[in-house]
């Protein structure tokens, strides 16, 4: 599987999840129709996108969940081998140091940062807190290769400069600003009151938006 | 301005967060080309954008900080008088009280739900949690129209349902399933673990999708 989008990625990962669930719950095959119903889209997209994968349904007994979920496992194998570490331990980054503990326990965040010394030396979220300076030495000594970022959006480009010298490659940023980063690290947007304004905008609309609308 | 897509309202916050910014530090003009290095985002974009919002600049002197502000305000004005309310109190959902109440202090959420009895009948980051069974008659007397859900998986569609029969119009939905909702509410997806995984498999693999990438 070469070239893959972003949103096959995305969807991989919501299907990996899916199968987790089943697999969980001990069931043992999965029709496409309803991985496509778990997952919110059309069974044909999930039969493409599995195939894709080289996963191998029936149209009698539909896909081997444990088969599957190994292959979605093995896709994003390379991933779960790496290290995480995160900027900012505000009132977000504490809720994502307890979340991302509770839902990715098999990649934990080796280290968090933050400029407040208040916050520094201590174990928050089971997680150690460092200062700021200390960013580029211990993103190296740990192999961190992921980054989120969850500072004010005047202190964004900074962590990202000092965690990309350190040697990470993938970032997901909280912060509502652009980061500048070199070709061949990826950067994922996510900035919550910007989504929070675009629900409220089109709450307050007759026009509720499709998918299939183009730009304006 | 009709018809406007999800992908501009979503610009035009950023446009309006960078407005506000300019606006406190006492910038009296803006040309395009700054709007868009702050934005991330081409000059030619922002100008098109502003045009639709009729928003008039001068080549010399470019958009008037105060008056484009204005604009922007003007457009997500109907957003900014509706209530929201969260359902789920957990880390994420703390976080997110604490988060939105700093960032957005113009709209406060107003009711919080959960359906644990530890934490109903308390106040959480000044807003008081009731339990889910109150849902329908208080979104309905406390007239909110936009709903923040951070409740896990398997409870997100009950707690969709009764935000949509008490008169929730929008959705911020923090829990990684689809929901099923009537035609005419708009519901945006946010889902961190997601995002997390496509960061991971980008950074383990030697290729970088850029955002010209079509699907696979």
């Amino acid at each position: 599987m070469r070239n893959v989008s972003t949103k096959t990625v995305g969807r991989l990962s919501q299907y990996r999840r899916i199968f987790m669930n089943l697999y969980a719950q001990g069931q043992t095959h999965v029709h496409s129709q309803q991985l496509a119903d778990a997952a919110g889209m059309g069974a044909a997209q999930v039969r493409r996108d599995l195939m894709a994968l080289e996963a191998v349904g029936t149209p009698a007994k539909g896909y081997p969940t444990a088969q599957v979920l190994e292959q979605l496992n093995d896709f994003f194998g390379v991933a779960e081998k790496q290290h995480l570490a995160l900027a900012g331990v505000g009132n977000l980054g504490r809720a994502l140091l307890a979340y991302l503990g509770e839902r990715r326990p098999s990649t934990p965040i080796m280290a968090a940062f933050d400029a407040d010394p208040e916050k520094t030396y201590k174990e928050i979220q089971g997680c150690t807190c460092y200062p700021v300076d200390w960013m580029e030495d211990l993103v190296e000594k740990f192999k961190i290769t992921i980054a989120i970022i969850a500072v004010p959006g005047d202190a964004a480009q900074g962590v990202t400069d000092r965690f990309v010298t350190g040697g990470v490659r993938g970032i997901l940023n909280f912060a509502p600003v652009p980061l500048r980063v070199p070709s061949d690290v990826y950067v994922e947007y996510l900035d919550i009151t910007m989504l929070l304004d675009k629900v409220t905008y089109f709450a307050g609309n007759a026009q509720v938006p499709t998918s299939s609308d183009v730009e304006s």
